[in-house]
């Protein structure tokens, strides 16, 4: 990972990126499997979570009303979560040579806090400098049609009134924004089109990451 | 109090310090019930808590085995506590005119988890300007030796055992650290002698903030 120096880090740190319903975490699960039958040693884990304490913060953000957290101070209950999983997990793992695969990591709090809550980006960037100062080696954005995605998103849900909350117009702003993340950070993102079946997918996704691997 | 810019504000934002032990709870809720009797509107509240939100980030860090959050992931949950309490409780309060009394505050993070976990004032003052950007109008800091302090402290305790933990050296730097800050904000820092009877300290404390009243 791109860190604050510190040496002996022989790890491989991939996230996956995307909107709800882009199959960013089936494809997760699928190199997961891919690279631990290869034999590597793999650490499969998530964001917000990912960590004892983590998962207690995110059960703490996730539940009751949604408006009972302001964007701010959510930015900031999300950031404290990323840095016990980055301290408990993700960093040892990395220290011990493990490739760490991530859903979702940074880059989904500077879409979903920083773009969809009002204009917080500045405030999301300043807070990881500060705190986090991490960025993956790789991440794969998995891209897709903001309908599609809400109808695979929608089709886990049991209570389908979830659709106006979801709001396709919504879906439309974050892939935007993850598609415009892409190029702003080109040197470690790579898109992948989501909307093909899940074994083509997952083929690019095992090619992409042997790249990086060999 | 100094805000980032805000007009309308009318009321006053007072706050109390010192080590455990010093009284400064005790006088708080005095100068409250002082003030009340005046005919002033008052809220009195605490850090870290003072908001629903707040007080369920405090349970989270002050709960279970002490070092299950780092210094680091500490200071983000207290300053999302103290986010969430500046939104919900003191801003409004003080936009209504009103006086609030707040038992600890920043000054107290600058302190406990910039001074006594290790050198991390820099980040907690990082944060501080980044995510709250507020100060209080006037800070009382009850000024205590760290031996009778303790002693106090102890003395609310039910299990005497805790002493150790608590240490006479740490309590000691955290004195010297509250009379330092004191000398850095001397502006809105006011130091009274804690060690005294505790209507004598009440007397002064009234007179001090009459004088901001006035």
């Amino acid at each position: 990972m791109n860190t604050d120096g510190k040496p002996g880090q022989q790890g491989l740190f991939i996230t996956f990126e995307g909107i709800d319903g882009s199959g960013k975490s089936t494809q997760a699960r699928l190199l997961a499997d891919h690279l631990t039958a290869q034999g590597h040693d793999v650490v499969l884990t998530r964001e917000p979570g990912g960590s004892p304490g983590a998962e207690e913060i995110r059960a703490l953000v996730l539940q009751g009303d949604p408006d009972r957290w302001s964007a701010q101070t959510e930015i900031l209950l999300f950031t404290a979560a990323r840095r016990d999983h980055l301290e408990r997990t993700i960093r040892p793992a990395l220290e011990a040579g493990k490739v760490v695969i991530c859903d979702r990591f940074a880059d989904s709090t500077r879409m979903y806090q920083g773009l969809s809550r009002g204009d917080l980006r500045q405030m999301v960037d300043d807070l990881h400098s500060l705190m986090i100062g991490v960025e993956p080696d790789l991440t794969i954005l998995i891209d897709m049609d903001p309908v599609n995605g809400l109808e695979r998103a929608l089709s886990r849900q049991t209570v389908e009134e979830r659709f106006e909350d979801f709001g396709v117009e919504l879906q439309a702003k974050m892939r935007a924004g993850f598609l415009s993340l892409a190029e702003e950070f080109s040197d470690r993102f790579r898109v992948l089109d989501g909307g093909r079946a899940i074994d083509a997918v997952a083929h690019d996704v095992a090619e992409t990451v042997a790249a990086h691997l060999g």
